[in-house]
Parts: C-alpha cells; structure tokens; sequence
C-alpha cells in the first residue's frame, strides 16, 4: 500500500464539473488500495477577485490581511472536495493549513515551512478516508495566517509527502509532462520520462517551469518522487528524481529561451573591494531581482560590470543605477532591452565535453550572434537577439535531437 | 475608557461600500477613546453562493465540511475590514473563530459556545488596535471548525462582549430598534427606550425578533447590555438589559403576531401515563417543532391534545401522527391551517392582574373570535381566525396605547 499526494491546481478545480473529476481521480487511486492525500487549490479565478476586493478597500493591504484573506480560496476548495467525495460514497475530510500543522516563518505572502504535522492525517488515512489539504497556506508559530507565495501549492504538496513520507506527490496540470522545450516554441518537443531535480531546478529558474523552484527544491532535499502529469488523462507524466545513472547519458535534457529580459552594462568602474556588494545591495533594496553576472577587468583600477534583469524591472533598475553612481564612480551605462537568453540543461554536460562547442557552431551556422555567455555545471546561456531567440531555440532543438526520446539520440 | 463590541450583519458589510462604513463607524467609537471589538458577518449574499456551491456537489453535504466551507464568508470580511481600517490610518487586526479561541462543542451547524480565549484580544486592544473578530464560528476540542447556526454572529458577539467584560454589545442592524410592534403592520408603533431579556425572549420565540434568542440568553446569563440600533444613523436604539424596577409600571411592552401557525387537535387520546411523551417524541424525530401544548381532559380515560407548529411542517406532522396513530389511540384528527396568534408581552403583568381581562375583552369587542389561550408569566397569545389577525393586532395594540412612549400610557 502506498501513499500518494495528488496536488491540483486552481483550473483542475475551477468549478463544480472539475472538482468532481478532480475528487473522481483521488477516488480510483483510492480504490486501487493506496492512501491518497490531496492537496488543492483555490478555484480558478477566485483568488484574483479576492485580490480585486482587497485592492477596493486598500491599495496597499497589509499581507497579514491579504493571507487571512486570500486562504479563504482554498479553504473553500477543499470542504467542497470533501463533499464531493461523500457524495460518491467515500470518506473524506478537509483540513486547513491550521489544522494540518503546517507552521511556517511569519513572512506573509511568501512564508516558508518549518514543520508539519503529520499524525491527525496519519490517523485519517488508517480510518479509512481521503484526506483534502488546502494548498498553499499555513499557520506561524503565533497562529497568524500565512501563505507561501507563489507556486505554494505544489510547495505544499511536496511537502506533505516529505513529512508523510509518501511513494509520490503528483502535480496534475494542464500539459502532459515536461517537455525537452516548449511545445509552443518547438511543436516537435517530446515529453521527458523523468529529470533531475537540479536540471529541473535549472529550467525553472529560466522561466521554463511547470513548477515552482522552491517545491523542487523541497523535493531534492527530502527526496520526494515528484510526477507531473496531466488532469485530463491517464498518461504517464514526467518523473522529478534524484539523479540516476542513465540520467548521465542524456548530454542535454532540454532547451529553453527567455525574452523578457534587459542587459545593463556598467563600464569601467572603480575597481575597488566593495563596490560590486554595494551595486547589488542596491539594485536589490529596490527590489530588482538579478540574473547572470559577468565582470571583466579593464585595468587594475577599473572593471566592467554586466548583468540582466526582468525587461519589467527595468525603470527600478535605472533609478538605481542613477542612485549608485552618486557614489560608485563608473564611466558610463549601456542598456540593451533587444535581448534574449537561449539554454541548454541536462547533467550529462558534468561528464561530457563539447555540449559548449556545439551550441556555439549550431548557432554560428545559423547566423545567430552571441552577445556573451554564462554557465553553470548542468547548463549553457547564451544571451543572442531578440529578434534572433527563436531561430535559436530551434537550432539548439534540433541539434541536440530534442524531437527525439533521450535513448534514441546519437550519444555523443 | 469603555469596552464596546460592536456587531455588523451581512447586509452592513455586503459591499466595499458598506465595510468602509462600518469600519468608519467603529474607528470613531475609537477615537472617543474606547477599546473596539468589531464582529462581523459574511458578505451580503455570500452565504448563499456558498450553500449553492455545495448544493451543486452534494445534496445533503456533511455538517462538518459545510461548516469548513461557510465560515469562510466571516473570514473574508474580517480581513477586508482590518484592510479598510488600516487605509484610514488605523491599526486593526482580524481574529478568526478559530484564533480567538472561540471554543464549542461538536454539533456542526448549530454549535453552542462553551469558552473564550480573551487574552490575545485584551492585548491587542490595549496596543490600540481595533479587533475585527469573525462572527457565526468557532473550533471544536479537537479544532474542528464550527457554525452557530441561524442568528450565530449575535451569539458571537453577545459572547465576547461577555468574555471581555465589554461594556455595551451593539448590534447595527437595518431598523432603529426595537420596536412596541412590528410598524409594517401597526404603522404607529413607537421605538421601545430598553426591554429586558425576558420580554425579548418571549418576542424572539414569537418570531418578532430583530435578535435570536440564544443571543439573548447569553446576555441574560452573563448580564450584557446589548444595544440595538441602525447602521444608517446615529440615533440611540433599544437597550436589552435586566429588568429594572421601572419596567414594572408597563404592564405591556409590545404585541405581535404569527401567521404561519397551524393547529394540530387530537381528539379523545387514551389518557395513559407516557402516551403524550410518546406523541411529542415522534414528531420531534420528524423534526417537527412543537409551540404551545394544551392538553384538556374529556374523561377518565380521554383527553384532548391540541398543539400549533410552523404551517411549513404541516406535511412532516401529518405523517408523525398517521405513524403514531397505530400505538396510540386517539378517536380523530383535526387540522387548522388558517390559523393566526395574537401575544402580548410584558414583565408588569407579573404585578398588574387585568391584562388578559383587557385583552379579551378588546378583542371581543372588535368581534374577533378566540380559538385557545395560552400564557407565561410575562405574555398572553390568542390564537384567532388567520383572516382576523391584523384587526386583532391593531385593536390590541390601540388598547395597550403602544403609539405612545410608555411613560406618556395611561397608570394601569
């Protein structure tokens, strides 16, 4: 007998008809003999006109009250799961983020879990029943609401299945896995039987995630099988794992591209001990969230300094530069908004050589200019045109045979 | 410095509008210096929605996962209210059901409280915040959620101002106060100055309550005065309160009526001890409630049962009485649907005998026909003809001058 999270997101629950094949689904899983515990989320829309609401009364709610608010979304969704679930002749009980233990830090709006407590669904689960858990909201140490941010329903069903020790926690969603890039992008994209949480982690930090890094990285630390599937049948999603052997084969795993990026160059600044710390600190103060950093020195005394940005953080990015150069001398400031990231993951790049070299040919043969280059030790950046990203992607796909299941490509 | 629980109803907080009034109207007891506690309601129709949604996906829904899902209408307003009260410049700070430690017992759907926990309120009131409490719920033992059922944010509200010794519970509603009678039927009906439980207790169960009555005896017990007054003006209200020996010079108080009765007789009952036991007990398992029971004895052996429920249950109790017809012998049924009941009310009847005399004779006067005679120590109904009732609450009324303030009435 195993135990299984079954996490569903606001549109897998955003009405009547979906709530009830959500609970349908838990249902069969159940009757195979398994312990379910399903995690869900507020009904489609609700949060959104719970947020219009708030905005009505206060432009600018306190996030104490924003969570004791917003929790209400999924509070709902699991009580009417419940029923549903009794409806069919199934035993089920909903409990709140309060009632299932669920104590975070008090940073509302983006708390993190601190423990769970597990015995009260323990105890349900022997008895008998499907146990729905309202995602995404849990309690202080002082018993404040809170919420987990974005992505915290996944974060939450990750958690419960660490804390519960669960076979899997499955992410159902509205695409059938993850892909070895977007389908929208590249059409000839296949879905991954399974990945690494570090290539996943990866792909999630460039944009490309079907989740939320902080969910994989629960998962990676307390080594929850994570299946991603879809709601709307009964394929075998993707598998979110620890690293495993014939993972090593797979040179690249998948590709993606960002285009909503900016890239700010700094010349010449003073190249003093300190000065990089007080730019970040800076930028970061005014709530400018940095990507890839690259530094080159120009001379002894003087360095450049490049760095991208969300192209929407773009006016909080100038007005602190303009701050910064109060006091950190530096020549002079280049922004470039016709820039785009195109990426390569997949941990194989650990053990083989040449994944660089061929990415640059690829994108040389097509006529893409790189604009620079960062890597860590599972992926390869390429900062290239705006206008020049898709091609990119493309040529990157097709080079690395990303239309192809990982075993049937050439090995490198 | 005054403690003042103020309570707002579903139709003072139904919209963005109506919170920031309500809001406003509590941060300026505020700045008069006293301590606040609001408790509010759901949102207008939010209720509604919520039962609908239920509906939808199960027609008999557990009590225990309705009382999850409705008590999330409460939490949406407290949260909305601190979030308004915070927009003017005014610490506030919302409390669940559950965080206020509002403790009840297990019966989801008509909980009945059995403690409070103040201290977190005591605080936060002495940091001069403004506490918006959920009315309606509370937690099991065991942190289950509960619902007081119909009327439960007045108990709330009742309770707390009881726990927090509070000075004054205010309950804003839509009309001025109470009144002599209800002024959609004696248009000349005057504001009662206050009322003492009892009286409004006897009013309550008459269904002429602006107030359910187990507010009112929580109020009895714990002696809260409650205030009830408009949400749309600042006029003084009616004062619920113990008896004080004024009172005792108003032989009535106020008169109402009661159209939706029906009156069930049993004719020539076997007259053994148990057998009424037996009768009462099959219609209350079929939910039927039973009012005034008047039992007259035929002989030794027979007596006659005749008894008024709510017209609505007219169909339950037929079948009770089919069902306990083969147990209990009893010669015939009779069955009156156009049926009305005509009460006054008044703590002076205790001290002044001539009221009943009065009454009669009033309504003799006015050729009303009386069916049977109840009465408490406080009160005296008349059931008459359903066509009759109106002239008979008006006649009632002209006679006991309730168009005048009681200090201005004839000494009886």
């Amino acid at each position: 007998m195993a135990i299984i999270v079954q996490k569903f997101g606001g549109t897998s629950v955003a009405d009547a008809e979906k709530i009830r094949r959500a609970a349908n689904r838990a249902l069969k899983a159940h009757q195979k003999g398994d312990q379910i515990v399903v995690v869900a989320s507020a009904r489609g829309k609700q949060t959104d006109q719970l947020v219009a609401d708030a905005m009505e009364l206060n432009p600018n709610p306190p996030k104490r009250e924003m969570d004791v608010l917003l929790s209400t979304g999924e509070q709902q969704t699991v009580s009417l799961m419940a029923m549903a679930l009794e409806a069919m002749g199934q035993k089920a009980i909903s409990f709140t983020g309060q009632q299932v233990q669920m104590i975070t830090d008090d940073a509302h709006s983006k708390a993190r879990i601190q423990s769970i407590g597990a015995e009260k669904l323990k105890e349900k689960l022997a008895d008998g029943c499907i146990c729905i858990v309202a995602g995404f909201q849990g309690v202080d140490p002082n018993g404040n609401i809170t919420t987990l941010g974005r992505g915290g329903s996944d974060t939450s069903a990750v958690a419960l299945a660490a804390a519960l020790g669960a076979d899997y926690c499955e992410i159902y969603t509205d695409v059938d896995g993850i892909y070895t890039a977007d389908p929208r992008k590249f059409p000839s994209a296949v879905k991954m039987e399974q990945i690494s949480y570090d290539e996943m982690l990866e792909l999630a930090s460039l944009g490309a995630g079907v989740m939320h890094g902080r969910a994989i990285e629960f998962g990676k630390k307390y080594n929850v099988k994570i299946h991603v599937r879809s709601s709307m049948n009964e394929n075998t999603g993707t598998i979110i794992t620890h690293e495993v052997p014939q993972m090593e084969g797979i040179v690249v795993s998948g590709a993606t591209c960002q285009k909503d990026l900016a890239k700010i160059d700094l010349v010449c600044v003073d190249h003093k001990p300190g000065n990089a710390a007080s730019i970040f600190a800076h930028l970061a103060s005014h709530k400018v969230s940095v990507n890839d950093i690259i530094q080159t020195e120009v001379s002894p005394e003087k360095a450049n300094l490049s760095f991208t940005i969300s192209r929407s953080d773009l006016g909080s990015a100038k007005q602190a530069i303009d701050e910064i150069r109060k006091k950190v001398y530096c020549e002079s400031v280049f922004i470039r908004e016709d820039i785009a990231e195109v990426s390569v993951v997949g941990v194989g790049m650990r053990s083989h050589c040449g994944v660089a070299e061929k990415m640059f040919k690829t994108l040389a043969e097509n006529k893409v200019n790189i604009d620079s280059i960062t890597t860590s030790e599972i992926r390869i950046s390429c900062l290239v045109n705006l206008e020049d990203v898709d091609a990119a992607l493309t040529s990157v796909c097709d080079a690395f045979e990303l239309d192809k299941p990982a075993a049937e490509r050439a090995q490198p």
